[in-house]
């Protein structure tokens, strides 16, 4: 995604849970290394999956805490100062995430 | 997951086709590192999701891809060898990505 | 689901909504009985779970809308009469479809 | 689907089999005239929601089953016989599968 294509809202998440998503995506990081090793070293592709699996499981949740994280403040908060076109903005990005 | 828990079994990939799948898992720890960045500084939440969607539609094509190139060599391989056990491995697999 | 689990709130769809819904459903219910009959001729597995993922397309149709329409009326509503424990009812919620 | 475009093949699966899968569907149809009646009486769309989400696990198990039972029979019997394009048309429906 281009820097330009981003939007010019800011997240406030609090720093102890920003801490927890990193450290959630260094060990998802950690585990894309260790399937390019299995496949380098041909392991069996039961094996394989298995561990892609065990990744998407990871990001899953990921995106989970961060939709909870931005349904509780900013989608409140927003609604709340009486901007109710956040409603349709979570909308596309949860249709988004049920397709995947 | 550890070594010792590793199918003795061995996949036999061409190059072309583990050249292509570590090409895909570069991108995709380039693409988590690019989250965690967002992250950092407080890109707001839609666009964090709508990358990490993008990712998991990336892993999505990387095991649809290995769960191709399994069954059209290993699991063909050991049912003309007579091996059907085969098909009870594959089908735990399928259902793991389908619960994915 | 039993009658007493169910919430007391209740929805306020409009008639030409829930006109909607009814219409998709009764499809659906048709679809059902239609792979019922191709078990029964022993049609071909391939082209019965075509036929499924087909309902389950349709079913995630459905679940879309009412989603949406939940988010756009019972949610902002309850949010803007400061009642924020609507959020977590229908993270509740979005979490179990994305599950599924 | 019309009728035409149904593949001349047939699956033979035992009456258990198909009994068992029959059973299924019609819990289904029950469930789907269920969730009918709920938004009929304006249940909370949290209620429909949990009950749509009920009957796409339901169907999920219907659709494992039946590509199970494929993989068992249809599957291993015509790549013993030399006929490897099976294997393309199985994972096309995988993928579909895995779609959805």
């Amino acid at each position: 995604m281009e820097e330009k294509e981003l939007s010019h809202r800011k997240s406030h998440h609090s720093d102890k849970f920003k801490k927890d998503l990193t450290v959630r995506l260094n060990r998802i990081e950690g585990q894309i290394r260790g399937v390019k090793g299995l496949i380098e070293k041909d392991a069996y592709c039961d094996d394989v999956l298995t561990q892609i699996t065990a990744i998407q499981s990871a990001l899953n949740s990921v995106s989970r805490l961060l939709l909870e994280g931005h349904m509780k403040s900013c989608v409140v908060e927003r609604i709340q100062e009486g901007d109710t076109e956040v409603i349709d903005e979570v909308l596309v990005t949860i249709k988004r995430m049920l397709k995947k």
